[in-house]
């Protein structure tokens, strides 16, 4: 669908393209809160919608078509723009703060916690004692305060693309920001994909991608085959990389063909795993688990527990991860089953 | 927030009152489709937004304010209105054929399956060989469908307050009303609280309503205690009752004190399971599950596996049940343990 509407077009366009194609959307989209013009995004049988309603943010997105979630706007907080994104923060009656990154929903402060944690601790509890980490994105720095809450690790380093973003969370939302205080953080402005290039072999124990689009149906994003590759190299053998992936409510999405083009980068575990996100379509969202050749991952039980007395530098204890949504947010509705195929499967499911 | 808009207040007026009230609302709500009009609906600081947005459904929820989901319509198909319900019927472009009954989304042919599968066949699988099962509401027919997989079932009665719905449901989606098809089936037209006058104590195994609100925070619903007592009364012990509950996401429920609630007026075992609904608020649903005092249920670990081959009047298997999700559903996130307090524990938790 989205290939259709000339946006996220499937040849394999450097990553500047996109954002700067992205970019001219959100432009568009941006261009006079708080009353936010769509015209034309939507496919053509909707006639061009304009959803223009005075106080309120309409959220569309272009992989789900004929859908939209409205949010109240109490006060628009930041608008900026670098040179690869645009960033718009608004107070919201029922979300708290609201942050739309190029168009696209990033988070709210309603439920960001559900994401971030399970981004993270989704794959460090799934090895033993993970020392060298690295985020790629995640550049809000809430994936860094989760991260934090592990005292084995020794190192995190990060790769974010935009100054800017960051000091937009520091300044905006320090409850999230709040993981660049830990010491073990070396942050790195820059390009990730570059940045892997540069990266020794073997080097971390676990890579986080919080950058890009999800695993999914479109083509040009993590799930290309030598940016997966790029990432397994500079893991460590049995080393683990997490990322977002598509909801399973996604028409386009097939999770086999996703799991078969992981696997094939990887060449260990590789599972899929979900949960509740009410800000994202279809109000949840998915996470694909990968681990390298090496000492097996079984990714669906964890063997590294979290010690919830453990914040780091957060406030508190997580708020929605435990060892038992851990394991519940393997499981598959039949439907996924199917769609998942017996052809394919991962080394523990 | 509800009872702030003078729509569901909390004294406890009857049925009859409140569905003339909820009528009203939905006049409003309906009187222009395609068009619809939701002036005033939200709380004051929203200043009376409209959304007109032409060829498209505005969904808002009285207990979700300053958030509304918004679906593209290709066709309006059916509005309708009885002594007790407005029923409105639209094909739209992203999630097939969705039905709203009084102003409040009912269904949509894209995730129906998900609420229908899980109230179904969280308590029938909890109980060892099923055989008498009331379900109140679900006129709709979805629910009889999935009672049909269950071969140990012998009666399936059915009490549903409006003919007009299950005429609708017929004519409209006759892979949801298929339910009705099954011989075992007895339909009772009537109010579901005046029907449970007349059963005879421990006459049920199994219960499922799927009427009126969520067990949550408003009162007057099927958390009233007088009612849940009768439910109760119509169960045999160790009998089980399944009907929908309140999501994680709202802020204003209290698992502990729906728990509690129906602890009080059951007895046995009561347990909340949860799962992904896009129609849905939140993009969730949950699920409250109770026993009468007897032999013991543990609804976490279900003793009477559905089997997939058998589809009773069903056209294929279920679409999302499996053991392994009806397992993962009652896996609460840590914001909800401590939402369901340490002092209230189900039997089996």
């Amino acid at each position: 669908m989205a290939a259709e509407n000339g946006v996220a077009s499937s040849d394999h366009e450097s990553h500047t393209t996109q954002v700067q194609k992205i970019d001219q959307i959100a432009t568009r989209l941006l261009s006079s809160p708080p009353i936010l013009e769509m015209e034309n995004l939507h496919k053509a049988s909707s006639n061009g919608v304009s959803f223009n309603i005075p106080g309120w943010y309409a959220d569309v997105a272009l992989s789900w078509p004929g859908e939209a979630h409205l949010y109240e706007m109490e006060k628009v907080l930041f608008h900026g723009k670098s040179e690869y994104h645009d960033l718009f923060v608004f107070q919201s009656s029922s979300h708290g703060k609201i942050v739309i990154l190029n168009g696209d929903m990033q988070l709210t402060e309603k439920d960001e916690f559900v994401y971030q944690e399970m981004l993270t601790h989704l794959p460090l509890c799934s090895i033993p004692n993970p020392k060298k980490v690295l985020l790629i994105g995640g550049g809000d720095g809430g994936i860094l305060r989760e991260i934090s809450r592990h005292y084995s690790v020794d190192r995190i380093d990060i790769c974010e693309l935009d100054k800017m973003v960051i000091d937009a969370y520091k300044r905006f939302f320090p409850d999230i920001a709040i993981g660049y205080n830990d010491p073990r953080v070396n942050v790195y402005i820059g390009n990730g994909v570059e940045f892997l290039k540069n990266v020794p072999q073997a080097t971390y124990d676990v890579i986080i991608l919080d950058a890009f689009h999800c695993i999914g149906p479109v083509e040009e994003e993590v799930g290309e085959k030598s940016f997966l590759e790029s990432v397994a190299g500079a893991l460590r053998p049995g080393g683990v990389l997490g990322c977002p992936a598509e909801s399973l409510w996604n028409a386009e999405f097939s999770l086999s063909n996703s799991i078969a083009k992981c696997r094939e980068a990887f060449k260990g575990s590789v599972n899929y795993a979900w949960c509740t996100t009410p800000a994202y379509a279809s109000g949840m969202i998915g996470f694909m688990l990968c681990s390298t050749e090496g000492p097996p991952v079984d990714f669906k039980h964890p063997v590294n527990p979290l010690n919830p007395e453990n914040y780091g530098v957060a406030k508190g204890p997580p708020r929605f991860y435990n060892s038992e949504v851990h394991t519940a947010a393997f499981s598959l509705p039949s439907f996924a089953k199917k769609m998942f195929g017996s052809k394919i499967l991962s080394t523990y499911e």
